[in-house]
């Protein structure tokens, strides 16, 4: 478990480094969802996702003599962006394991910030038994994308600031993929407001932690069929699932249908470029699933091509 | 000429109705134009346009006897919402007067913000006739997009804004159409800091304003072929024209291909929807036509449907 006092203590170290990402109100976002509505907009984040708080402090909180030989992530996504950017503005090396057929976008913006990459074939190989491998044998730290304390303590800023700004929020809602940031989120939103719920929301065919919590343990449901690449968890973090289990609300689903309808909205209404895990918490809202009277909802992030865009929101 | 107690008495008016936009920044963006780059994002304005500055400065400075009867407007673009919402805003009736084969999403737009479309054939009927007679037949008070005094000091309120934030600016930016825009930004540019140059961009193909400073009077180069609908302005405004060409240090161009490769340059790296005219600013600044070490750029509108959009950055 963490505390409120660990996201305080990530919010120093992320003073001046991360972006403090403007809060953003639609007076038709407000009309359509029935509430006030606050936008935590993390597609202005650094690398493009709120990923960079959680990194950096994980980062930043290694002892020099650990951190010296450098850090390793295995993510095709924007946990690869948010280590390298990380390591480079800490001055260490950074590698990331990544399928060899991931996008050339993400393999070029990744390579853009100085990290080495190590490419694997994911048909054959063992992203994990790489990744441990290479750690072993260059010394390198792994930096996990959510289920590590000091992963969700940089999250949890996201919470920490939207509640400074709006302190009578009564529903805070997020994405969920591992967890992490829900997690974060959730310590500080109960921590500061025991009467704020805070909800979740997944991809409907990649509900694993809605599952888990009905369970009462973690249940692996495999990797989902979904659009939003960043909530294909199969299974909630071990330790998120402890946080979680004990201060999220409720979890709702979303289509991946509705994820483009709320995209588009994003797009034609706000003008912000959100990818499709990003939009997850507006879509719940434009489609009832969640209901309160100030209501804030984490953007988590943009990363999203032109050419992805126009194929997924540009036939609607 | 309008005076910078103009642009202060507009702020005061817009004060808690016009949203104070974002002033964004980018690293990769800076380290693109060799310089501090302070994007002043008016895609965040209501109306998704800097328009509504002005107009509802325009309209809420009217005697409240002579707005009673309401406002006219001809525009088939971000002016027409403008006036829309701003006469909404004050409620007061609004006619807006529109080609017939405007975008459909405009017009629902224009309608969905309460006000009446009188469509016209853009190929047989004269808008203005039509507008100048209805707006004697009803007692309507004609709202122009940029010729009027108080839109130009509406529209100041955008540099003001981006001056109290970034005071240490020694350049600004903005998009030129009719010329209101730029004029109230460079009045209050001007008085606030005489050693700020300010630099408007128009498209190669409608160079209006750039060929009659170079004249020394108004040349109309008729309707200009361009895919930034914001700028094709013939020529210049006899008022707007009055002011800049004291206080407009330089006017460059950029080409549709520049503006196209600046919209998926803000939507890939700053997740931003910019409507073409609106990425002009940015456009000159990443291909090198302007140059200076704090410079503020102002956005100055995010409508562009999504469509349209993949239409025009899906291929790049």
């Amino acid at each position: 478990m963490i505390e409120l006092a660990d996201v305080q203590a990530a919010a120093q170290r992320l003073h001046g480094v991360a972006h403090r990402t403007p809060v953003l109100t639609s007076r038709t976002l407000d009309a359509l969802a029935g509430a006030s509505v606050f936008v935590k907009a993390e597609c202005f984040q650094r690398g493009g996702a709120f990923k960079f708080r959680g990194a950096y402090n994980k980062i930043a909180s290694l002892p020099a003599n650990e951190r010296a030989q450098g850090v390793l992530a295995y993510s095709s996504g924007n946990h690869a962006q948010a280590v390298s950017i990380s390591a480079r503005l800490l001055g260490i090396p950074a590698t990331i394991v990544m399928p060899e057929d991931a996008p050339t976008a993400k393999l070029e913006a990744t390579r853009g910030y100085g990290a080495e990459i190590v490419m694997y074939d994911r048909f054959a190989d063992d992203r994990e038994e790489i990744g441990t491998r290479l750690a072993e044998e260059r010394g390198l730290v792994l930096v996990k994308p959510y289920d590590d304390p000091l992963v969700m303590a940089g999250q949890g800023t996201v919470a920490l600031e939207l509640l400074v700004e709006v302190p009578h929020l009564d529903l805070l809602v997020t994405p969920v993929g591992g967890g992490g940031l829900i997690a974060g989120c959730a310590t500080v939103a109960k921590s500061l407001r025991s009467d704020v719920r805070v909800v979740g929301v997944e991809p409907a065919t990649g509900n694993d932690t809605a599952q888990s919590l009905a369970a009462g343990t973690r249940v692996n449901i495999g990797v989902p069929r979904t659009i939003a690449d960043g909530l294909q968890a199969p299974e909630p973090g071990e330790l998120t699932f402890e946080v979680n289990r004990e201060l999220v609300d409720e979890i709702v689903t979303v289509s991946d249908e509705e994820i483009v309808e709320a995209m588009a909205f994003l797009f034609d209404r706000m003008k912000l470029v959100v990818e499709p895990s990003g939009a997850a918490g507006v879509a719940a809202l434009l489609n009832g699933r969640v209901h309160g009277t100030a209501v804030g909802v984490v953007i988590s992030g943009g990363n999203v091509g032109v050419q992805r865009f126009a194929e997924l929101v540009g036939g609607s």
